[in-house]
């Protein structure tokens, strides 16, 4: 045993006591004739002391050549500190050190162990395990243990039985961002990682385990965004004889738990609304409700007056930013400049001042009286002080660039608040999404989503209008969690891969044995997969996903501490049977 | 809902309750006015009934068409069974159907679900998921999530933090069984998947994380042997501030909760033995230490008489199997001949029969007296009634053919009970190993394993002398788990990759991130790793780990359900900057 306690542990009431501690120097303080060490561990920092009274020349000049981040172990006798620190749970004591052991030096480190320290981000990846022993990368990655812990704990009680699905899968050129992973000793032949375990869940649900869990990594080869990972995890879910209606119950119990043991907040039944409701009300198929500034249509009240604009639009669209009204000439005009640039995409914005005075004031007062100004202020829902911002357009468009607005406004107000947690559902999603680029359909959720009930003659007819069992849970604005019912029936399924535009040929030799699966008696089943990085960082509150991850990559997929990916031998290659095939 | 109760759940206080139950056929009996089906869930089987009397006709045609592993909804009555079943749960009761939904027919099923089958592995493992559905394996699945859940309980509970690390690492040439990935994005280059998560969690230790645990997927390329999986799953462990004593503590506190919980077996403190003590008692570096039949060293007592084959040998020696003194000449000719098989090796054995009146009847009574052979009985314990078998030759190659024949013997004579459980500690294991083909030493363990205080110097002079801080739990004659107090030291590492023939540019190349790391105050760590497929079929009484694997893979790697791994499309090759080179 290296300790007898923990640098976290030592109380008042081990005065006395004679203890063995061991952990990093934080800093140490040498006034002289006496030197204070902060010695740090997992659990805390104590306060060690060497003073020319009670310690000898030798260990005072030992405690006086220690540099940040050297490995002591001590052994000394808890005292009581003269001045107290109430700041840290040991600020009662210190720990008159009588035997120092150095069990390992340290260089200087690249940049400081501190909460708040002045290494960037590159080079903290690259010193990862250094950064992991300050404070909130630490805590950032025990919350992550604590919130899996409890997901685990959570389903087995409610019967759900976690199941290992394999890792070295098969590629499908659907996947086209399949990792692939060439076969030694199948010549020519190449497994695939898993983008999800999808098929397999649904095998479990063929071979009758009814309620699956899984906290696993997938694996995506995309050009990577930036807040992605080609290896993220999940907490996958999957039940069978269930509808739509048992797998929201279901896992919003799970969110509902983990919001109050993790966070202690106390939610109510979590608010249900459409894919289109969501569209029309926030421009958004993962709205943050934490504030309001819904959607107010103006159709109705801005269209067939006199401004060209808004009667060429097919949607006027506005949102009431709260206590705004006072924003000055400059200020309007940025925030018009805002809604211009290309990630926004807006052409203009029109703009309405709510006075206080019952008043309004707009950037369009030549082609609007107060009459018409008073009704889009009730279609908007502002109140004296608000500002209406109204852009118009392409439905869709608007919409997005609407959202934006909204989300941009909440953030200058402060509205997003981060100890606030409104979840909700979004369900009726479109099983199918068009490709600008291709013309062609493609799943939006994946080829095994269910149609709603008697809408697959609509496939024939109108594919972009049928709705799907499928639903997102959202927290927040982030989409932490999606699913869908599934296909059971092998027919169905067959018709459903004719319409993504598969041939037989082509559905049989990649999900030819989900399909024959569902020959030997499938049950209705569907399910859910949780981002756990997204889930995990929202919960702790922060927006980046890499703060949550030990060992994450960098935006070209690298891992800089590691260096990889890295060139490989040619003879590893050649025990492969490839070859580089490098165009320069 | 498509059901109010399980299959597994009514009994006689449900009688007279209306019941919505959901599962598959398992079998239907039809006794012209009357059927009875067995519906099947995951939690067990209801008889239903349908007759003349109480039943529709329809519905009593509906019930007579049904074939097994058909799924099915019914709506029905608890009714009391005329004649009860005492073998099964549900057995005082019946359901008398009133409504069937038929959910999915099934075609005839390749092989009967039933706990015995008559399908063969091949076809089982092709349509793994119909042999999910049958008992042993449903039963095999939920055992590994109920063990893999106290694993997690139990460590939690001491302060492990899980930590994902990454799968998509370092590939190096030490790894020559490294599953390698190509980088889209990085053009001409690799991840490797890990074979173990060992670096990184030693980086965790030097980034202060002190107590790690990780249940993950590990990888490796090799050819395999019946047993093994190309993807295998490990309970892998890591602490700083830490002796081996504090590992071996730790995680007999570990396995001793896991077969108290899950087994229910109390266990004392574990046997500790070296590794030379294991070789030399057992023959074997993981011990059966269920039943006795130890070695007994028979140098002095056999040697230096007239009989060549022993004096010519470096060790002799015997053990006594219990009680088959009585073997008849035709068993005892076959027992030669079994430990002369290729497999075993031996170029003959002596044996000694051990009457009951207290003479001996040996092979070489032509060279031994009765007073030679009460010696020999001395030194391996033999009783009157057992059978001494001696081999002879070089020390290392006897050893396993004695401990081959002890296996054996203890199998034919059922003394491998898989009731009982006896775990043991090896330790003191070599630090190096030499390979007999290159005549170079290589790490036993891993290279990041420490040599035992003050053996360093023994690396120059006796390399394969120097023993290591490693250790190995066994369990009933299978490493369970296997780990080593680490290097923590830069220039100890350097040194032993030297000798283990590593230029410094390529140690640098390889691992030059963990020795920087190690410059930055690493502490003193070890951990250890599990093989939770082993674990759980040991502790499951059984031998084969793909019993215990949801989609295992076979002997070639190859997953036969899904048919990987498979061809993958020229353009996805090209993307990839990959050539096929097949050698014909």
């Amino acid at each position: 045993m290296y300790r007898s306690h923990s640098c976290g542990e030592l109380r008042e009431s081990h005065i006395n006591n004679e203890v063995t501690l061991a952990g990093w120097v934080q800093k140490t303080r040498d006034k002289g004739f006496v030197v204070w060490v902060d010695l740090r561990d997992r659990y805390g920092i104590t306060q060690l002391i060497f003073d020319e009274e009670r310690s000898s020349k030798e260990l005072l000049e030992q405690a006086r050549n220690l540099g940040r981040e050297f490995v002591l172990q001590v052994k000394g006798k808890v005292i009581e500190r003269t001045s107290k620190n109430s700041n840290i749970p040991t600020g009662d004591i210190e720990v008159l050190v009588q035997e120092l052991n150095l069990l390992n030096p340290s260089k200087t480190p690249p940049f400081t162990i501190e909460d708040q320290t002045d290494g960037g981000e590159d080079l903290r990846m690259k010193y990862r395990y250094l950064d992991i022993r300050r404070n909130p990368v630490k805590e950032n990655l025990i919350f992550r243990s604590k919130v899996t812990m409890e997901v685990r704990n959570y389903l087995s009680k409610e019967g759900f039985i976690e199941i290992e699905t394999p890792y070295l899968i098969k590629s499908t050129p659907e996947g086209a961002r399949d990792f692939v992973v060439p076969s030694r000793m199948n010549q020519g032949q190449f497994y695939a990682l898993p983008q999800s375990p999808q098929t397999f869940k649904q095998l479990l649900m063929v071979g009758g385990m009814d309620k699956y869990f899984q906290i696993v990594k997938c694996f995506r080869d995309e050009d990577l965004r930036a807040d992605r990972q080609p290896e993220f995890t999940q907490i996958d879910c999957e039940m069978a004889f269930v509808g739509q209606e048992d797998i929201l119950n279901a896992f919003e119990g799970l969110t509902r738990h983990l919001l109050k043991e993790i966070k202690g907040v106390e939610t109510v039944a979590f608010p249900r609304m459409t894919f289109d409701e969501a569209m029309a009300k926030y421009g958004n198929d993962k709205p943050d409700i934490r504030f309001g500034m819904e959607f107010g249509e103006l159709n109705a009240v801005a269209q067939h007056k006199d401004f060209k604009v808004f009667n060429a639009a097919d949607l006027v669209v506005g949102i009431a930013v709260p206590g705004v009204a006072s924003y000055s000439r400059k200020e309007l005009d940025a925030l018009v400049d805002w809604v211009r640039r290309p990630q926004v995409g807006a052409k203009g914005m029109v703009y309405v001042k709510c006075n206080e005075d019952g008043t309004f004031k707009s950037s369009v007062d030549k082609f609007y009286g107060q009459l018409d100004l008073a009704n889009w202020a009730k279609a908007t829902a502002a109140k004296p002080g608000d500002l209406i911002c109204v852009l118009s357009g392409d439905t869709d468009q608007t919409r997005t660039q609407l959202s934006a607005l909204r989300m941009e406004m909440a953030e200058r107000l402060g509205l997003r608040k981060k100890d606030v947690f409104a979840p909700l559902w979004v369900v009726d999603f479109p099983l199918l999404e068009l490709d600008e680029e291709t013309g062609r359909y493609h799943a939006m959720h994946h080829p095994f989503t269910s149609p709603k009930p008697g809408q697959m003659e609509l496939l024939e007819t109108d594919p972009g209008k049928v709705k799907a069992n499928a639903y997102d849970l959202v927290l927040n604005g982030n989409e932490i969690g999606g699913g869908s019912i599934r296909i059971h029936d092998k027919d169905i399924q067959s018709t459903m891969f004719k319409h993504l535009g598969f041939s037989p040929e082509e559905a049989k030799a990649q999900f030819g044995f989900l399909m024959d699966a569902f020959q030997y008696g499938a049950p209705p089943h569907g399910g859910i997969a949780f981002g756990l990085d997204r889930l995990v960082s929202i919960l702790g509150g922060q927006e980046t996903i890499r703060d949550f991850i030990a060992f994450p990559k960098n935006n070209s997929g690298r891992d800089v501490m590691i260096d990889a990916p890295s060139p490989i031998d040619e003879d590893q290659l050649k025990e492969l049977n490839l070859k580089l095939d490098i165009q320069s």
